[in-house]
C-alpha cells in the first residue's frame, strides 16, 4: 500500500492527503436540511448529512490527490450512525481508488491491539470465514505504550501489505509536554522515531516502509532531526495553514528523491467555502471551492518544495 | 459517577471491575452456535454471539461488583455489528446500575478530542436537539499529546459529571521503553501521574476527582509511588492475574481509607470456566463459573487488603 500511496502521489503531483473531519458546522446548512428533512434531527439525520457532504467533495476531488484521511472521532461522535458514516465514506473512496488512511489514533496491547488491526486493516475470523471490518489502507496509532502496542499491528500490515502512521511529535501546542522531554539528552520524540525506524524496517516497501510516522508540520525544526532520524518512513503531516504550519517549512519533512512525505489538509479544504477567497463559489458549490483549493494548495506546495 | 463508584465499591465489597473483553474464543460453543443459527457466520453472528455471552455474563455477576469495563477493541474488530454490540452491552450494564468504564484508550487534540469525548461521555449537538452517542460513564484515554488532549475531555467530564481513567504505567512487559524512561531522573510515567494529579483538582467528587489513573498491577513498586503522586485520583489496575500481577502487590494502590484503586480482571472471570478450578461448571454454566470467579476474587484481594 506504500507503493501505491508514492505512485499516486507521483502520478497525481500532489503529496495531499484531504481530511475527511466533517464537523456539522462545516457542513452547509443545504446539506444539513436535506439530510434532516429526511431523517429529522437526529444522530443518523447528522451521519447523512456528513456522509453526503464528504461524498460531494470527494467526487470533486478524488482525481487531484492521492489520500484521504478520515478522522474517525467526527463520526464516532453520533454513536452507531456515525459508524456507519465512517464505514460508507472509507467504502466509498477506496472504490474512487483514493488511499484511505483511517485517523484512528489507536493502540493498546497484546490480544487488543491485535483487535484494532484486524478491525480497522485486516480481516476478523468468525467460525470458517473471515471479514474485514472497517478496512482502511493505513491507520495512526498511538506509541505511549510501548512495541507490545505496536507488534500486532506490524503482523496485520505485513499480511496485508498494509501500514501505520505512528505518533511522534504531534502538532499541537502542548505536544511538548511529554514528548519534549529530554531522556540522555535526546527528546522523547526522537526515541518514539528511532523505534519507528526500527520498527520500519521488517515491513519494506520498493522504496519507503509501510511504517510511517506522524510529525506536525508546526515543529519544522524537529521535522528536519526526525527526517534523517526515519529515513525510510513516510511522514504524515498535519498542522499545516489552519494550525500555523508555513510552506517553506515542508521542504524539512520530504526527502531528495521528492518523496517520503504526505501534508495534511482538513478544514482548509473541505471548508474552503467558508474563506474569503473562495467566497465566490457559495455555499451551493462547496465542493468546486474544495476542489479549487486542492489545486492551491498543490500549487503553493509544490512551489515551497521547489518542484512546481 | 466517581461517587457512585465509591459507593459501590463500598456496598459491594469488591473494589473489582469485570472486563467484558469477549474474545470470540472465550465464548461457549453452545452460544455461538445459537448465534451463528440465526445470523450465520458473519459479523452480524459474531456481535450476537459476544453480547449474548456478555448479558449471561452481566445476568450472573451485576450484584456483586460497582463496575464493568467493556474493552471496544475486542467489538471494534466486528466491524460495525460489533459496535452495536458494545452499545448494547453498555446499555445493558448501565440498566443494570452498573458503572461503566469505556475502555477506548482514544486521545486526540482539540475538536478531535472534544468529538471523543461527546461520543463516549457525553452529548452531540445535532441541529436544536443533542444526543448520547456511547454514553459510558468513564472512558480511557492516551496522554501522549499533552494537556491538549485532555482538556476537551475535563470540560465534558464536569459538565456531565463523568471521568477518565488516563494511562500513566501500563501492565504491559514493554511499558517500560517509553513511560520509564528517566527526565531529570525521573520516570516520564511519574511526570504523567504529576499532570494527572494537577488536571484530576478540577474535577473533584466528594472524596476523589473524576479523574483517574491506569496502573498496571505488574509493577507494584510503581504502583506505590504514583499513589503518593496522585492521592486524590483513583487507580484502575489491570494486569491482576493473567497477566502475572498478585494478590499482596494491590495493597500499594489503595489509599488507607480501603479504597482509591479497582482492580480489573477480565480473562480470569468472564472464561472462569475454562479454567480447572472452574471446571465442575461446563461450559453450559460459564456464567455461574463466571459468578464464583469474582467470589473468589473478592475474597483473595480483601484478603490481600487485610480487610477481609
Amino acid at each position: 500500500m506504500i507503493n501505491k500511496l508514492c505512485d499516486k502521489i507521483i502520478k497525481t503531483g500532489a503529496p495531499i492527503v484531504v481530511g475527511l473531519d466533517p464537523m456539522l458546522g462545516y457542513v452547509p446548512e443545504q446539506v444539513k436540511a436535506a439530510a434532516f428533512e429526511q431523517y429529522g434531527e437526529t444522530l443518523e439525520g447528522a451521519a447523512e448529512a456528513i456522509w453526503q457532504f464528504n461524498k460531494a467533495i470527494v467526487d470533486a476531488v478524488w482525481e487531484l490527490i492521492p489520500a484521504v484521511k478520515p478522522q474517525i472521532a467526527m463520526y464516532e461522535q453520533f454513536g452507531i450512525p456515525g459508524m456507519i458514516a465512517f464505514k460508507k465514506t472509507v467504502d466509498y473512496c477506496k472504490e474512487k481508488g483514493l488511499v484511505v488512511i483511517g485517523d484512528v489514533k489507536r493502540g493498546d496491547i497484546g490480544s487488543t491491539s491485535a483487535a484494532y488491526a484486524v478491525g480497522h486493516l485486516g480481516k476478523v475470523t468468525v467460525g470458517s470465514k473471515s471479514y474485514y471490518g472497517f478496512n482502511e489502507d493505513f491507520a495512526t496509532v498511538n506509541p505511549y505504550l510501548g512495541s507490545d502496542g505496536i507488534k500486532p499491528f506490524l503482523e496485520v500490515c505485513k499480511e496485508e501489505k498494509k501500514g501505520l502512521f505512528i505518533l511522534v511529535k504531534t502538532s499541537n501546542p502542548s505536544s511538548g509536554e511529554f514528548q519534549d522531554q529530554l531522556i540522555d539528552g535526546k527528546p522523547l520524540y526522537e526515541l518514539v522515531g528511532s523505534k519507528v525506524a526500527e520498527w520500519g524496517e521488517e515491513c519494506m516497501g520498493d522504496s519507503y516502509s509501510y511504517i510511517g510516522a506522524v510529525v506536525g508540520a508546526t515543529y519544522p525544526e524537529m521535522g528536519k532531526v526526525l527526517r534523517k532520524v526515519m529515513p525510510k518512513s513516510f511522514i504524515l503531516v498535519p498542522g499545516y495553514g489552519a494550525q500555523g504550519g508555513k510552506a517553506a517549512d515542508l521542504v524539512h519533512y520530504f526527502n531528495a528523491d521528492g518523496l517520503g512525505a504526505i501534508v495534511n489538509s482538513s478544514r482548509g479544504i473541505i471548508a474552503a467555502y467558508k474563506q474569503e477567497k473562495y467566497a465566490k463559489y457559495g455555499a451551493e458549490n462547496f465542493a468546486e471551492a474544495s476542489r479549487q483549493a486542492v489545486i492551491d494548495r498543490r500549487e503553493e506546495i509544490m512551489g515551497a518544495l521547489g518542484a512546481k
